[in-house]
């Protein structure tokens, strides 16, 4: 990990540039799966899972005794921890609904937002290294809170075929209406044509490799909407005197071990700590199951000495990371003071994980500087709103030549009429 | 405009198609401007704009003195229902903001939500044969309520290379920061990478035509975002005996004026109503400045007589109208039952064109299907939201557990120990 002391800001986008994504280049294998499963459906769906996952799957649905003889797979330990982290989303979920308001904007004008599920909605759960069935909690709770009528899982499946039990165990506690073993740009082909047995959905949620995420980007030229660009994780630590350094070590580590692409940057106000977490995160590092990708991760990460809180806030918002720990005597001054971050972790003893599992938090979140204009995966992701006016007859008697010298002067004639039409009859007292 | 009479389910696909958008043959000129709008900058912007609009532009910027002289140009009419409207859509938009919730998952840990304004945003105000000032308020109202740093506008000149002067006194009057004369497929793209004179931006609003509206798609692949995916507008009409005929087919009309593309469709339980629009329409119709645009596009418009309220609400809900009005005694039914569309008209005085001036909702709505997923421009379209959270020591030592599980059993150790090491240190009471 490069340690960097008092950097000029004219560096600081050299030293803050992100690993280089690639997509070009997998576009046109993009464009081949989607056309044919556009044009075969369940058939190129097999095809590409023999292919990429090395299994032949005749089926994609999960059945129900599939789900049944999960359950009986998952630990009694994992299951209640499953239970408690789904409670926690969904507290802090459900608390993102939004009152309705009637606003009168002027006599007799009243207006109001309502907000309604998107009816069809894709899931894609990762599979690879770790069965990510936090992911699968973080998006089917929000999507159930909300009330989407098709709630379709896609997840790749293993060799044998199968799905990993938590996974199913976690989908059937959430709702989910149906669950696919399809991975891939497959995956993501099927929920955006509709097969004879994936549905299409309007919109697709979750992570993924450059793969997916390629896919799910070519998946909106066909009208399909996503939750967001994605790329690889990041977390940056901002850690003054306050913080313990083996902590901070092994919050860096924890977002290391995802992949050798993850961004791992601690900014610290302090020399002694930064030279403190260096010797942690060798020591913690040795013991590591998952030590040599964590090592690659490590090695393009960065420790940056800078020369002050404001200095910091800066920095912070010039990267915009997925991932903020502050752990630091002037914590409200970051709070106030970040505009750029997916979600942040407050105190020495709120580790990122936290946020990843069971705090109650989404963990889908923007990455690669998306922080400057994408939320993280919310309530609102699984819903649209619709607004609704109503115009009493005073109401229009009143704001109607508003709206006539407007179009006048916009040269839209009809839009005057429909307003001047309906002011006649009123000045005339037309019944109507 | 058609009549069709009690269609089959079977046939509303067909009936309910919107006309054709090819977007393929236009993707590389867009490329190709957008490459040498990379490269060259203000140069290449005023190449396109000699090109596109026929003027030649030495300095996009608007100068304040611009600003100044156009204000004497605007009549004092306009200048008060320019100021009415945006006082509404003020109303509307600042009744948006979230009331901020701690929420407490799990005892000792805290989550709660913010919202932060996106720091620059680019506003797109077509030209063409409408000075819409009026798309101005929709955007620039709600970016400055936001809070939103840097509100950009970019707008075609005209053939003397000026912009209408009630755009300018709007977007004076917005507190939008600076104003470009650039227009098409080379303001996007200004937008998107920055020129000398041309700030980038991280999320670019507004509607245009199919070359606005194919450029726009292509900024997404450079790491903008965008409002919306756009088509050509919509009405749909359902109404009963409650209605005034000439009401209705004004409201027709007024949507039919936009542009030969556009669409309009009236869904009816009374053949009687349908008749009468009809010959409304024909008379009102012949009177019309821009006539000969809304005969084409009625041309291509529907009147549909249905057997009832329940199929009439299946026939909104497939084709998810970007407005809907509804004239009807069964009002509150479709309240309830309308999932997909933009915005709703309610009653006999409600016009559609309430909505598009002054009303105070957001006329920038979803067209072209994408109501199944997207909302229309609201207070939230120029914020993102960042999680925040914090755990006590007692918090971690509940909850905790619950992480190292999940961590162990998604086979992420590093995630764990950040728990394991914090929960050592508590329990051991070590001082920290």
């Amino acid at each position: 990990m490069d340690k960097i002391k008092l950097p000029e800001r004219a560096t600081w986008q050299d030293l803050l540039k992100r690993p280089t994504l690639t997509y070009e280049d997998l576009e046109a294998s993009a464009r081949q799966i989607f056309k044919e499963v556009e044009r075969t459906g369940d058939k190129a769906v097999q095809k590409y899972t023999q292919l990429f996952d090395g299994t032949r799957v005749e089926a994609t649905a999960v059945s129900a005794s599939e789900i049944r003889e999960s359950a009986k797979l998952v630990s009694e330990e994992l299951k209640k921890a499953i239970q408690t982290a789904k409670a926690n989303i969904e507290k802090f979920h459900t608390a993102q609904k939004s009152p309705q308001r009637v606003v009168e904007t002027s006599p007799g004008v009243r207006c109001w937002m309502e907000k309604r599920p998107i009816q069809k909605v894709g899931l894609y759960i990762p599979g690879g290294s770790a069965p990510l069935f936090s992911t699968l909690l973080m998006l089917a709770v929000p999507a159930s809170i909300a009330g989407c009528k098709e709630i379709v899982v896609c997840t790749p499946p293993n060799a044998q075929g199968k799905i990993h039990p938590a996974i199913l165990f976690a989908a059937n506690l959430c709702g989910v209406t149906q669950i696919h073993k399809v991975g891939g740009m497959q995956a993501i082909a099927a929920l955006t044509f509709g097969t004879a047995s994936i549905p299409a959905v309007y919109k697709i949620f979750g992570p993924g490799n450059q793969f997916v995420t390629v896919a799910k980007q070519l998946a909106t030229q066909y009208g399909v909407a996503i939750d967001m660009p994605a790329g690889p994780s990041e977390l940056l630590v901002f850690a003054d005197e306050l913080a313990n350094p083996r902590f901070v070590a092994s919050d860096l580590l924890s977002q290391a071990e995802h992949g050798p692409d993850s961004q791992v940057i601690l900014v610290t106000t302090s020399e002694s700590l930064l030279d403190q977490v260096a010797v942690e995160i060798d020591i913690q590092l040795a013991t590591l199951p998952r030590k040599s990708i964590a090592e690659k991760a490590m090695a393009h990460s960065k420790m940056i000495l800078i020369d002050g809180i404001e200095t910091a806030l800066d920095m912070i918002n010039e990267y915009g990371p997925e991932h903020l720990i502050i752990i630091s005597e002037d914590e409200p001054f970051f709070i106030d003071g970040v505009q750029n971050a997916g979600s942040i972790f407050l105190g020495n003893y709120t580790p990122e994980s936290a946020g990843d599992y069971a705090s109650g938090t989404n963990h889908t979140l923007p990455t690669n500087g998306y922080t400057r204009q994408y939320s993280g995966v919310n309530l609102d992701s699984f819903q649209k709103s619709i607004t609704f006016q109503r115009i009493s007859k005073e109401g229009l008697m009143k704001l109607g030549p508003t709206i006539e010298v407007m179009a006048m002067n916009e040269g839209l004639e009809a839009h005057k009429n429909a307003v001047s039409y309906r002011l006649e009859a009123l000045n005339n007292k037309t019944k109507v």
